[in-house]
């Protein structure tokens, strides 16, 4: 805001010309062309979306914190203001280069990144220019940026209520650091699978599936929680506040018309208003398939299957949502959401796998589920390719999850004590309490 | 997403050019014309007033929650996510067609849209062109179906704490599927009211009025809550979260900017901004209004009360936003502030009408009250008509309503049971608590 | 949206002609220019701006609610809706005018608002054109009233859990429409500061410390919270819901993007994209500052401490965020988050100044930060200016704070009684319970 008083005496050196558009600085031309509007527009689109998805970690930290218990919730705040900042730094020291690593000339700029001091990139050098438009290099980071850090968010889900802190920041650290981006170059960074013609618009599978992954395999190395499977019973641990969770699914939706949206990478005004249709209606529709599947298995109208039913909707058009009809995304959404309540149910009572809000079912199964719908909605996408992806995803994904997490067990240990997890983690890792003054049962 | 590398590539070509904006793809021209940059940037505004609206829904969630008692809260975030995605999914299959029926271009489109899995209209087809610009087809049914979900969820927090939950989704299926489109075409799908010169800018009758005759339909089908109205006497049911309830009117509030600003259906400058204004100095003469009678009637400072001022003055400037002086949005801010105070306590204590969270007190008397300020404070406005479209819409909604209320009274009934009642939504219709762990009271 | 039909008859009309864009209204040329198109992208993206600083005062509001008591929570969200309203009222009555007093053609027009009845600007009187772009008159007062309101609501969090309503009310009332703006002229107003080429990008000191001299006058003439400081032992006072809190620093970091990027004053896609960039990396580097300093001093990964590590970097970027490297951002952010534990134990422990929330370090500490790292990380500013610019704020903003809050000590007084206290602010000032039906032990 520092130019204001300048620009207010341009403004009155203006007024006195006929013209009505006054613009006096010599940077931009008196009269710009509509190649430059089209250009900042394209730009403002775009950092609409990074603040979307920037809002999905508030989404993430209070669906994780609502689905779990209250002597918990301290602890699964910090993870997910940690991971954020984490996942921020980590990607710009090296995760953004490491992902668009063909691009000689991007690398240059990277390494002004990483030596992080170097003048920023100006006129001609510091635009990115896509098919439908250009935005600039600053754009390009802080956007993928906010993708990145979400990956790791996702495995937090998994997890809660058992992990120690500071294994689970290492984890994200690498896993937001070198992990995602890797894969994440094979497919956006004009990898082998690019090549092959495999299809994930906004990242069913490079960001939701992967993250999937990652929260595989640390639940299963982790374990379940105490109490949860007892003598092959299986007790329902239930959330601690159903406001939090709500908010966490609605904020969670508001971020995916950037997610998505922005995954047009312009504004270009039919793709991106198509894709607003096709996400807002197979979340839609995921919530109908939850309701009905839920009402029949469970004989009840369960709000957390409901409210997982959206973003399974969500997941599911992730990967298509600008090449499927609009009648596809809704049976996408539906599917995805009938999906996500057989599979919490058969993860948790038949694989026994603890994960306390769902996210193996809708990250990794809907992620699945949408990456394979392109190629039977779409008639130019091949099922077969979008298989391979899917699998050879998971062949690395998985693996490189369960090495990292296993080595963080086998050193500084991955899992808190018996004690501390009875007494909450909020106690005994950071001695303070969610709700202070409140009385609360604490159940194990 | 998927497009990055091929973009990435055309950049590196087009950076070996001299010019600086690179526009590769085919489907647009390598400069875009003036035209195409106004295209997108109000197609643009009217995608982030969308995501606006669709945050209302949470808005509307959290407050009618946190009005109410805890034993509940399961219930209405239920109501409210269910309610989103039938209104939706209602509005895409036949609510936007029968809103704007008219137009036969569109109702061809629509079959496209209500068979859903037609091709997506593309080329200039896929346009919808208006007074100060276009946006495309896909926009405008995005738009409108976010705006006509809210109807049915103002219905919602009238009947709180006693509906059956079946019986709440199949009203809100026919009243945002029939009713609200039908009245809606009386002024927005050039019907008669529109002819007669009748004005309503964003709705303070098409949405907040019609949702409130609604609301008064069904709250008096449905009876007051056990326990309200006891041998003459009044009791207040406080709610269970005020937190809650102040995150909900903020969230109304940023919704607003959508509501209103979107409204505009373009990005013109000055209409928007000056929509921003008159919106956001009538939510803050109506807290100022509510502050003041609250003080005088309560001898108190009533948080419940100021949180509905700043709502009845957003009620009441949206009819008309773009016609009114800024003194005259002050000023029916700041009547629309007192009068809402009036009328919760009036209807309350006079009719004995139970209306948790005051929904006819905002929604039905403050858009009565906006839409015939339309016809006092403009000079191009007349009050009669404003008056005549006002009773019109009361003529016809509210016996809806109550016609379609009755009917599912009489068959599968609409209340729950005094048992269900008194042990709480949450526990008798889903099994599950919303506050899992916290020590809480149940009352009556 | 009355325009409705009017717009989808001319449609019609234009989609028989071969052109895609039909523009038909008189108001706009049949073809737009370029110049209009980039006036109406940077217009709209102050809007946004707009609706994101907006969404602070919820920020705010849940910050300070659930860093404190619940039996003081209705009377701290009774403060900041109220603050919110008085200032955007105040700030178009007399702040807007009195920041920028040397524009006669503004003070005109403002008279207009004043008189809060004539007719708005139209046409070329109402631009404001800038440097890089122009945007509407109701746009530069809707913004710029945001931002004022921020101000008071710093103070709010010190002075909590103790304060008389009214008093902070007028206090609010003189501080937002008289001093606040009266500083602020010094520099967005053209005054001697701007002159001498003191630079403030966003408001470091002219609204982050601004408010933090206010917080401090007004608590140390308020004293300690009951209990606090017996017989020389520190007694800390937890705050009632993390979650809460979280919630309010996301929002607040969501509406930095429209603080930080809106002050770019147009849609500059460089500028803006930059600023994202700086904004977003010191924010995590804060956190990644608080989080190392808090493990150090309090052995302990403190939650509380790390969200307002992020906020300390978020404060400390806004004075430079569009001079200094991005390199220098992150070591900004660092210092602010390692500085605001520093500071809030400090202020706590060695001063005894009680700041229920930590806004005298957040906001004054690290807004005098950020404000001489200007002058340390950017070659083209001077350290000596950036320090007699926050030594002349803290000469006149402290006293002018302490003057008013002590004047209304001595008159109507600033504290309630012990009884109040110890009762809770939400009982005695506004009867009424913020947690109603729940368990809640009352601590003093």
């Amino acid at each position: 805001m520092v130019r204001k008083i300048l620009k207010r005496m341009s403004k009155m050196t203006c007024l006195a010309t006929a013209g009505i558009f006054c613009m006096s600085l010599p940077a931009l031309a008196a009269d710009p062309t509509a190649s430059e509007a089209m250009f900042t527009i394209n730009n403002t689109w775009m950092l609409v979306s990074t603040f979307l998805v920037f809002i999905m970690h508030l989404g993430f930290a209070t669906l994780e914190a609502g689905l779990t218990r209250a002597k918990n919730t301290v602890n699964i705040l910090f993870k997910n203001v940690s991971i954020l900042s984490i996942g921020l730094l980590t990607y710009a020291i090296c995760g953004f280069n490491l992902m668009y690593p063909g691009d000689a000339w991007i690398f240059g700029k990277w390494l002004g990144f990483g030596g992080l001091g170097v003048a920023a990139p100006s006129g001609a050098e510091g635009l990115i220019a896509y098919a439908d438009g250009a935005y600039t290099y600053w754009t390009d980071f802080i956007f993928q940026a906010m993708f990145a850090a979400t990956a790791a968010t996702i495995v937090s889900g998994a997890v809660a209520e058992r992990v120690k802190l500071k294994s689970f920041l290492i984890f994200s650290v690498i896993f937001v650091g070198l992990v995602y981006p890797f894969l994440g170059s094979w497919k956006w960074g004009a990898g082998w699978l690019d090549g092959m013609g495999f299809y994930d618009f906004a990242g069913s599978t490079l960001v939701h599936s992967v993250g999937g992954w990652g929260a595989l395999a640390c639940a299963i190395i982790l374990g379940p929680r105490l109490g949860k499977y007892v003598k092959g019973t299986v007790r329902a641990i239930p959330g601690h506040s159903m406001p939090l969770a709500t908010i966490g699914v609605f904020l969670l939706w508001l971020g995916w018309f950037g997610f998505n949206g922005g995954s047009v990478l312009s504004a270009n005004p039919e793709a991106v208003s198509y894709v607003f249709v096709t996400t807002t209606l197979a979340a839609a529709a995921g919530i109908v398939g939850a309701m009905i599947v839920s009402e029949i298995m469970q004989k009840k109208p369960d709000l957390s299957m409901v409210l997982n039913g959206s973003l399974a909707g969500l997941v599911g058009i992730t990967a298509g949502a600008d090449v499927v009809s609009v009648m596809s995304a809704i049976i996408i959404g539906f599917i995805a959401g009938c999906l996500v309540v057989f599979s919490v149910i058969f993860i948790d009572t038949k694989l026994h796998i603890d994960d306390p809000v769902g996210a193996l079912s809708v990250h990794l199964v809907c992620g699945i589920w949408g990456t394979l719908a392109v190629g039977i909605f779409s008639a130019e996408h091949s099922f077969m390719t979008q298989l391979i992806g899917v699998l050879a995803y998971g062949a690395v994904a998985f693996p490189s999850a369960f090495i990292i997490f296993s080595a963080l067990k086998a050193t500084i240990g991955v899992r808190v004590t018996e004690k501390e997890e009875y007494q909450g983690l909020d106690i005994s890792e950071h001695a303070m309490e969610s709700y202070d003054g409140f009385q609360i049962f604490v159940t194990q």
